[in-house]
């Protein structure tokens, strides 16, 4: 959270971009520091954006040679993980030679959840040479903060719904699963983990519509966190636009995310889009109590 | 998991039907063992069944008035709940007389996981003289045993997805959630909660079919456990053909669940799926290690 160095400030700053809208949120609130950005979408994740309003190279994600060497000509010495990843298949990773060097490295940290993954690759970018930033110290205005964002605000069952989310994340943390939750009644009625949080949202929907979940509609909050030992430079908890449309879509009543440690894509129409929902959003401390 | 006492194995014994095939296979055991059996499958749950060859009668979970004067009319001394139960809403509960006497007690039974639901009925019908008993405790033959069931084996690798998915179960115990989870190659892969084992298994197929999981198939394990601190009479975890196919389809390599303490429907049939798929069954003993 401490500001970069004044150097690193005037040096582009490399994005490797995965999936949603986050990617170019976050490069447009770069930009508009008057910090240059290099976009690196990744094939097979971030195809679904337009780029073409930022100098960009497509990677796949094996192509760490080919990226290295665009960074540095670039000018490059800091880089950012943004968006969202699909757990890629060693057969679509495509390894050039720079990506066949470290490849033993890169299987390795395959292995395990997806924390393992994404450190395996913060320790190999950093061994050449190029610095991992966290998205929300190049842009803080991204961070969720504490407290009701729209004008919806969370009841008291609500809030007895979002502790017990958050001491599920916190004790289920450890095995580098999901980081979101849905809670209604205190009653845990899913749990994200390969399928993300769209994916979680469209099941309490499906399971509302075929009468698994017999609770009433505006009631039941998703609860999303940061996990307790994760590393702060990627792939924080996030919320956007689409949050918003898929809890209401699931009947939810709203969304708690940890403050100060997760992201908003699109902060102003994703309240818009809670207040005519009448969904509350609200920026909640992490868990941890038991 | 002691032998009942002679006088309440030949008074009858009054079930309680949820869904599923494993109702009926408990009852033959029961009445295989000579006990007469008296069935009262619940309305919103067990209709897919045809308990026609015994005695039966059909309830919605609210007539607590209506099950208690049938049992003791029909001269039960004890009540064993088996069988699969969505999670019904207070309006479809249809409360009978007696069902109103205790609907405050239900109600708060209601608020919280399953456990608390479950303890609170076997705590109302205890009160009322009617003893609670497992369906292991009736039938025994029906818990998994330990070791591999079918002709496949599963490999150290298989092991260690277990072994995670074991620790995971009793980390997560306590909430109270879902008892199951698939784990591949040390990643957990989904987690059970309302939409139940079935549901999660439709939903592995169909992160593998759009791409969102792309690990070879015929790997990756169903792990079920008995939760931590559950009481054993009802609700242990169940696995029946339909589970073998389930897994097949989502492209797993096997099942490993709590032996000792879990149920198996129709065991031979079971067995007889999981070989000709290819897919292990194991029993394992419960996780806890960390």
């Amino acid at each position: 959270m401490t500001a970069a160095p004044p150097v690193s400030r005037e040096a582009p700053l490399a994005m490797i971009c995965g999936g949603g809208s986050l990617p170019l949120a976050v490069a447009d609130k770069v930009a508009a520091s008057g910090r240059r950005v290099v976009l690196f979408p990744l094939r097979g994740a971030a195809e679904g954006t337009t780029f073409d309003r930022y100098t960009h190279h497509w990677l796949y994600i094996g192509q760490i040679g080919k990226f290295l060497r665009l960074a540095r000509a670039e000018g490059c010495t800091e880089v950012v993980f943004i968006g969202a990843l699909v757990r890629p298949s060693i057969w679509q990773v495509h390894p050039d030679l720079g990506g066949l060097r470290v490849l033993p490295r890169a299987l390795k940290a395959f292995r395990g959840g997806d924390n393992h993954l994404l450190s395996g690759m913060s320790d190999l970018l950093e061994s050449k040479g190029l610095r991992l930033r966290g998205a929300h110290e190049v842009a803080p205005e991204i961070l969720v903060p504490a407290g009701a964002l729209g004008r919806v605000q969370p009841s008291e069952r609500d809030r007895a719904d979002i502790a017990l989310g958050l001491d599920y994340l916190h004790a289920a943390g450890r095995f580098d699963i999901g980081q979101a939750v849905v809670v209604s009644g205190l009653h845990i009625l899913a749990v994200e983990a390969a399928e993300g949080t769209d994916g979680m949202l469209s099941r309490i929907a499906e399971l509302r519509a075929n009468g698994r979940i017999r609770a009433a509609s505006g009631k039941g909050v998703l609860v999303k966190a940061v996990k307790p030992d994760q590393d702060r430079r990627f792939d924080l908890p996030s919320i956007g636009p689409r949050t918003v449309e898929g809890v209401a879509h699931a009947g939810l009543g709203g969304i708690a995310v940890t403050a100060g440690a997760a992201i908003i894509a699109e902060p102003d129409r994703l309240i818009a889009a809670a207040d005519r929902a009448g969904i509350f959003v609200v920026g909640v401390a992490p868990g941890g109590s038991a």
